[in-house]
């Protein structure tokens, strides 16, 4: 079974991690790709990554998609991120867990914000 | 002459910053509702706000489309962007400033994020 599993940073703002949780409700609306469409966090709220790879495994996911949830490919994207996910493969090898590149970096950001913009 | 000035945190990482540059020079390259896409940064880098809104009038800017590139609607996005906008209002009332939702706010995002999910 497919996931997908947003990451992102995480905020002491509740708001801003509801926005996080409810992307993913969104998300799992439009896909029959992803079976289940969950989130983590990085940082300062729950659920943190090994805990919702946890779940996401739990819930019956044989191959997780991991997509960090950042703009820029800062710290967290380039270093944290890799290191919870390399542990997390060796901690359940019968999952694939794979990461594809942050939302920032997607080669149709600039339409996105010009339709962004527009509205 | 309508502008389109991209706000982003700003970072210590230099390539961070310069994915910003980039993703304004690649918009502006899609556009011909806008003469002028250009960026600027709340913190830790140049130009700051107040300096991007100044240069984008030099330039001929008489309308001025702020885009928070922000994923979430935290205090840089609530009140500390609104407060400059409104100090650059008052510094320029010859040229209308208006500030759309920040990107992640887009009712597309779920779109694009399964798009990045499935590349």
């Amino acid at each position: 079974m497919n996931a997908l599993l947003i990451i992102a940073h995480g905020s002491r703002k509740q708001s801003s991690n509801d926005e996080v949780a409810q992307l993913a409700q969104r998300t799992a609306q439009l896909t029959s790709d992803f079976e289940l469409v969950t989130h983590g966090f990085l940082e300062l709220t729950t659920p943190d990554v090994p805990t919702a790879i946890q779940s996401a495994i739990e819930q019956g996911a044989t191959r997780i998609v991991v997509m960090p949830y950042f703009l820029a490919a800062g710290y967290h994207v380039q270093e944290d991120l890799p290191g919870l996910l390399e542990t997390a493969r060796q901690q359940h090898p019968q999952v694939e867990i794979q990461c594809v590149n942050h939302i920032g970096a997607a080669d149709d950001m600039p339409h996105w914000v010009l339709a962004q913009a527009r509205r």
